[in-house]
């Protein structure tokens, strides 16, 4: 039957017409949930997370121990504008453009080495969707260790060609400030910088307190990155209401403090190395791709250099393996004989790939950073050995701090352990739902460790649970990089560390719950030991004297036995 | 301090040597989970869905009733060849390598209609994960209406560049053929089309029974397509074993049978107009951009004619609200008085948008659809009115089938109700947790409606639901496409289609239970009438005749008593 509506019926050609290229912007433009833009909220913490990701990586690569300011500005009725400002290395003017204005642009795509950014999407996306919520435009200021002024740039998204539309290219003087506040609320200057980098940009967004924002983000950023200073606050350009602050209880620009989060200490994290990829990660089409585009003349030496782990012997032996001439050119291979190459690889036995690209945080600070941030009586960490996930290494670290009640107000004995994630030191805030972090926790019997568990569900108590991943490559299961994808692999090493962690909490509790079991039962005896002395003293007729020894003698009896439970 | 290693401080300069473009097609190559390819089972299923889809989204733009194959056919270890054909308008030559080997290159993205694929990504992202995981190229037949010959083409994709590379191109005699089996397992040829499409590939997959299985996924499509005939077998390249089958339990080439779900009926669904953006969903950034890229002289025209809902009256009342000239040049408006305009439309009280850009399944056509799957007592299906997230009009359908005790062996009392979601007639079976369909069930108070339900929880009972959203963009939180987004208005249109269904079914429930209670006092009293009798006979001296009358009186009063109830 043929439709009521006289919609024209499409063939082949009227199709083939209307087929077009769809540009990377343009995609996660309509997409821009899927970048952590779902809600003005959410918009203001990924912009945010995302800048001050960029200024850490930058510090860290370039050897700076950083110092990273944050100001979040209200302009508008649910308008933003937010500036991050660092001590790094600066960016050099022709890179300004496309860092700031170009979806899959970057440095840390192509290399396997642990960092915060890989995707070379986030800050381009902040500024594409400030772009699109207020029409405005990325502000970047930018000055290098070996330039003599800054670099001013304004920049859009050309969202149909996702290329960078420069507005505005000037020199100016400026070398990053950060300030602090005394205990006034005075603004006082706390240093400046040669170099550093600053981007600007407003945005559409609202400003929520509480446990999924910027403040939260913020300080969890302080406790796993102690070589840290950090600088924030929120202010105000609106006129401030009677109650002293703006709309949303925002105080004016002038009397906003600063409020800042002091380094622990200098140590800049080990950095991590760059590495090749282990050829057991590496499936068969890849494997083809690398033999085509390998700089090495013969299989032999493609098969070393090309890969982590592949001696100059053990290339020899895996071409002799698949019945492949080690001379042979890699581009033959690559088309004729891969699959022999391909099984023979797989089929050798190679060390694990080399963890010195990751740097993990390591249980020392980890406890450090839960002391500094939890008040609790028990504190534990775990750092597992590197594990590898699809020829990725990675590592699992776990804390555990656990308050007995009435010690922490902020942890209930009857509410959901609290579970802070993080991946490559960032702090993972939403959609910990989706995590495998939060199902390995849910998957742990914790009630063999003492806790209480409704089935399948993260457990009860007075507790808080870090877990870090760092990875060359964490999976994350969105571009907006809030929770982790389901590897079995990484979900059996979430659980080893957490399990670790249970069995010594499980002491911890079982020793604690014993001392509070022979307490209670001490005070009982206690109270009834003048009463059963004075019976004594009647059946045996005994002096004043006498029953007062017996009590003093049955009180250190009593003593002793608790001794020595 | 400076860190042990001797990895070197990275510059300003030396950074911008390494910064990169990232092509689309290696940044989902890496993070080929985001697209459904985790594992090697996903990989299978999203294939077969991404190739379902598109033949189905053809079919029905040429108003062509749709059959469809779909055989999957292992080849070798952990491999298998996935091929899908269809009856549809076929693809004109030049296309077909774009649209199977090209990441984000299709017709449906830049239009406002409701269709099964939207993002130009799925059948090439498939193409991909079979070259990386076995090195083959995709293979397509394909005839159109008005040619001659098929063609036949292997293409893979330049992944550096996301581009296809072709590999073979011929000119082939080829007429879509699909088959059935008759009830020997005999396979029988079924149809012969003139035109259409056939796309094989090969990839690493799994192939797994059970309720995340393609089985599973052809199952549900044939339920909300009425209109499609689907071909359907699993079948094996590797010598048989033993037991008479395969590895994987899966029969040898010659012996397996086609599945074939015959359809209901030849009634195509009412083909979904393309729409306008609704000047309500538009940012201020897209209103620039829509201005600057108008054909139309005028900005009262523009107004008019890119939007949906703008009268040329309204257009003007538009302009006179914003103060600006309605014959004024849209360029000139984008870069100084958009936010004037932008304010205006949004305090102009305009028509929600159109909705014959959908086209929901239908309270019939969903109560049909249960009724032939599953065994139940009590069907019922609503339609909501359309509405809009985001300036997108979409539209909510929801259907519940409840089962008695012992009706349907698969649906048990005590255990959670099975929810089936659909985006655009497409089933969605893997991660219901994240989806918002799944937290608008679970949000619902059943109780209410005399179901039992833990907190926060789905409801407990022997019931299917069925939940379908149309929307001309249904925002997935991944680019696999199996939740939907937590949009707040599409949680509240769930939520009320589920209520009124629960309303429904709590009457059924308690005129059930009021009947089952009232048959079980009748029973009762039936059981003790005799004894009553003999009771009253002896009391009041009655002859045997009067007690046979008593009896019979009391069972009238009892039966008259029970319907009036």
């Amino acid at each position: 039957m043929p439709p009521k509506q006289k919609s024209k019926a499409e063939t082949a050609e009227s199709m083939a017409r209307r087929q077009r290229e769809i540009s990377v912007s343009e995609f996660f433009l309509k997409n821009r949930h899927l970048l952590g833009f779902d809600s003005p909220r959410k918009a203001l913490m990924t912009t945010v997370k995302e800048a001050v990701d960029n200024a850490l990586d930058a510090c860290e690569e370039a050897h700076i121990v950083p110092e990273i300011s944050v100001e979040i500005r209200k302009t508008g009725d649910a308008r933003f504008r937010i500036s991050v400002t660092d001590n790094g290395p600066g960016i050099v003017r022709k890179q300004i453009p496309r860092i700031f204005a170009k979806l899959l642009y970057g440095s840390k795509f192509h290399r396997l080495r642990m960092s915060r950014g890989q995707q070379g999407i986030g800050i381009s996306a902040s500024g594409m969707y400030g772009q699109l919520t207020t029409g405005s435009a990325t502000e970047i200021l930018s000055r290098t260790r070996s330039a003599k002024a800054a670099h001013n740039i304004r920049v859009q998204i050309d969202t149909r060609k996702n290329t960078p539309a420069i507005l505005k290219d000037d020199q100016v003087d400026w070398r990053p400030e950060f300030f602090t506040s005394d205990d006034n609320g005075e603004q006082v200057e706390s240093h400046v910088s040669r170099h550093g980098t600053c981007v600007s940009i407003e945005m559409e967004a609202a400003y929520v307190r509480g446990k999924l924002s910027v403040d939260e983000y913020l300080r969890q950023t302080a406790v796993v990155n102690p070589h840290l200073t950090l600088h924030y606050r929120v202010c105000s350009c609106l006129k401030v209401k009677e109650n002293g602050a703006g709309a949303d209880g925002v105080p004016e620009a002038e009397d906003a403090p600063w409020i800042t989060f002091v380094r622990v200490n200098k140590h800049l994290p080990e950095p991590p190395r760059e590495i090749q990829p282990h050829p057991h990660g590496v499936e068969l089409g890849l494997l083809m791709q690398m033999l085509k585009d390998t700089g090495n003349r013969t299989l032999r030496s493609a098969l070393q250099h090309d890969f982590s782990r592949v001696s100059s012997n053990m290339a020899l032996q895996i071409c002799e393996r698949a019945g492949l001439n080690p001379k042979a050119r890699p581009t033959r291979i690559a088309h004729q004989e891969s699959e022999a190459l391909f099984k023979a690889i797989n089929e050798t036995k190679l060390m694990r790939p080399p963890t010195d690209c990751l740097s993990p945080i390591g249980e020392e600070q980890i406890l450090a950073g839960l002391r500094k941030e939890i008040d609790a009586d028990f504190y534990t960490a775990v750092t597992r050995a590197p594990a590898v996930y699809r020829g990725n290494p990675f590592q699992i670290e776990v804390g555990v701090a656990y308050a007995r009640p009435g010690v922490n107000k902020e942890l209930n004995a009857d509410d959901t352990v609290r579970l802070m994630r993080f991946a490559n030191r960032v702090p993972l805030l939403y959609m910990g739902g989706a995590c495998a972090i939060t199902k390995a926790v849910s998957g742990v019997k914790w009630k063999n460790y003492g806790l209480s568990q409704p089935r399948g569900a993260l457990p009860i108590g007075p507790m808080v649970v870090l877990v870090h991943m760092a990875s060359v490559w964490v999976p994350f299961t969105s571009e907006s990089k809030e929770a982790v994808a389901h590897y079995p692999e990484i979900v059996k090493e979430v659980t080893f560390a957490l399990q670790e962690c249970g069995r010594r909490l499980s002491v911890y509790l079982s020793r604690h719950r014993r001392q509070v079991e022979a307490e209670r039962k001490k005070n009982y005896m206690t109270l009834y030991l003048p009463h059963l002395a004075l019976g004594l003293k009647e059946v045996l007729e005994l002096s004043d004297r006498k029953e007062k020894d017996i009590v003093s003698r049955l009180e250190n009896m009593l003593e002793r036995t608790h001794l020595e439970t």
